[in-house]
């Protein structure tokens, strides 16, 4: 195999109450890459579309990655990577993991998989950390293993796998507006209230206990934030209206995706999915922002090859 | 059914990571009652043997709970009940909860179960609350269900009984040394570092995982503590070789059982228990300090008639 294409989905991370820890994969909607071996050594990126991005690798998020797994490899070839961006930048559903998988999951392929998931994982940490300044892998480890995923720790880094129940759904609303990372960093408390935090890691608890029941009533109940939402879903137009919404229509829980500014919400079928998506256009539709919505069932399989 | 006797098993509350949330139930150690229907209404503490507690019932943690129970239940005859008490009160593996969990499960049962686990928990909880001047559940909720429990919510209450891996074993060693409620709880800080909630609900999530996939080494990994500990611990002599001991010894982790004195070791079978409690025992020999060591399994039953 000398060339291969893949689909490298959006994921959604922290999952309400599971703030830095919890995350889970989207299939509607991902980035397309194009890996090619070559016999020019390095990684070299030949084609971007979509957005504007940097050519140079050590500029790109998934060319970082992929020289922090070439570095390693030490193949005597290289690679020339073509991006096909559908995933914004700044959405806050994993545009820069999306990147920074894809490269690594690819030229793994092209070696005949040397590197297991977790490993693949600690190379894509690589190129987040030029998107976000700090190394973390609560979007990237759902789309390496689908799924929902806990990252347990990151150094040493291990990541759990938790069960999908069937029939869940997500339905994303991306307001084309831009929160800048460092300020949805900067906005968070250093400290917390120790009754927040016991109500927060008994929610984390009760989910994962939620997953592998397929308890969808029970995941609804833990699907709440008390430390993190109440801080950043002030730099979220219509957060409240959009959740309301969103709970009124059947939505299981409604939360931050990530650092915002998309809202998620997860559901028990297609059908509620959609009447929630209906719903939460009807919101911002009565504002002047532009928005996209994405409809998806929770992705397992992660990202994959076309 | 006019009269039965009980026994009403010691647990551990907080299991490191869970502080408030959760717990697991042994069986080698609990107290004994006998409850008895009589003509004469109300509650009536007719016998306490072991240690020294009041026999007024609106004063007994057992007669609270007990009173609270026929407060909502409003039979035309009263209840008897001795009690025979083997737990130390203070000793941190339960000893209210055995008291007021022991009441109204036995009266619950001579009336012919109207109640479930759930709601025997929220009477047992006005009696926890007369020892702990707040009303929690983390250590009735272990001995109602049995096995290892996570209190999901108290308003309302919910409790979530997870699973418990076949082998477990709990080694607990109880320092004879007194800690005031009062002081165990002003040690604790009010605010905590998000980084060190976020460990801790990493923790949780990955023990309640570990439970689900009977996977011994993650339990182990996911058993440790750095909100809770840091503080109590100090007020627990020689906390750091007792552990350094049991951990050198096989167990899977070691923690403060409780708000202490006594610290609870978790481990892979009777045999590694045994060692455990030798190499502990071996510790506290060395000291001044009277103690007591209990091996046991962990008790998936609860609380059971005799």
């Amino acid at each position: 195999m000398k060339e291969l294409k893949i689909f490298s989905p959006a994921t959604v991370a922290n999952v309400s109450c599971g703030f830095d820890v919890l995350g889970f994969c989207l299939d509607t909607i991902g980035d397309e890459m194009v890996i090619k071996k070559t016999n020019k050594k390095g990684i070299h990126i030949t084609k971007i579309e979509g957005y504007d991005l940097p050519f140079e690798p050590q500029n790109n998020v998934a060319g970082v990655s992929a020289l922090a797994l070439i570095e390693d490899a030490k193949p005597n070839f290289g690679f020339e990577i073509e991006i096909y961006k559908n995933i914004k930048p700044g959405s806050g559903i994993g545009s820069s993991s999306a990147s920074a998988v894809g490269s690594v999951f690819a030229i793994n392929e092209l070696l005949g998989k040397p590197y297991n998931k977790t490993q693949l994982t600690n190379f894509a940490m690589k190129g987040e950390a030029l998107a976000s300044q700090c190394e973390h892998a609560d979007n990237i480890a759902p789309a390496i293993f689908g799924g929902f995923t806990l990252v347990k720790s990151t150094n040493p880094l291990e990541i759990l796998q938790l069960p999908t129940p069937k029939d869940l759904f997500a339905v994303i609303i991306h307001p084309q507006i831009e929160i800048k990372t460092s300020e949805s960093r900067a906005i968070l408390p250093k400290e917390i209230s120790l009754k927040n935090a016991i109500t927060q890691w008994s929610n984390v608890g009760s989910l994962v206990h939620a997953l592998h029941k397929n308890d969808y009533e029970l995941l609804s109940k833990s699907l709440t934030d008390v430390v993190i939402e109440p801080y950043r879903s002030q730099l979220i137009p219509y957060f409240n209206s959009v959740r309301a919404e969103a709970l009124n229509t059947g939505a299981l829980g409604c939360g931050i995706s990530g650092s915002g500014p998309s809202i998620f919400s997860l559901c028990h079928g297609n059908e509620t999915a959609q009447n929630i998506a209906q719903a939460i256009k009807n919101v911002y539709s009565k504002t002047n922002i532009p928005f996209e919505i994405y409809i998806s069932k929770i992705n397992t399989q992660g990202i994959k090859i076309l």
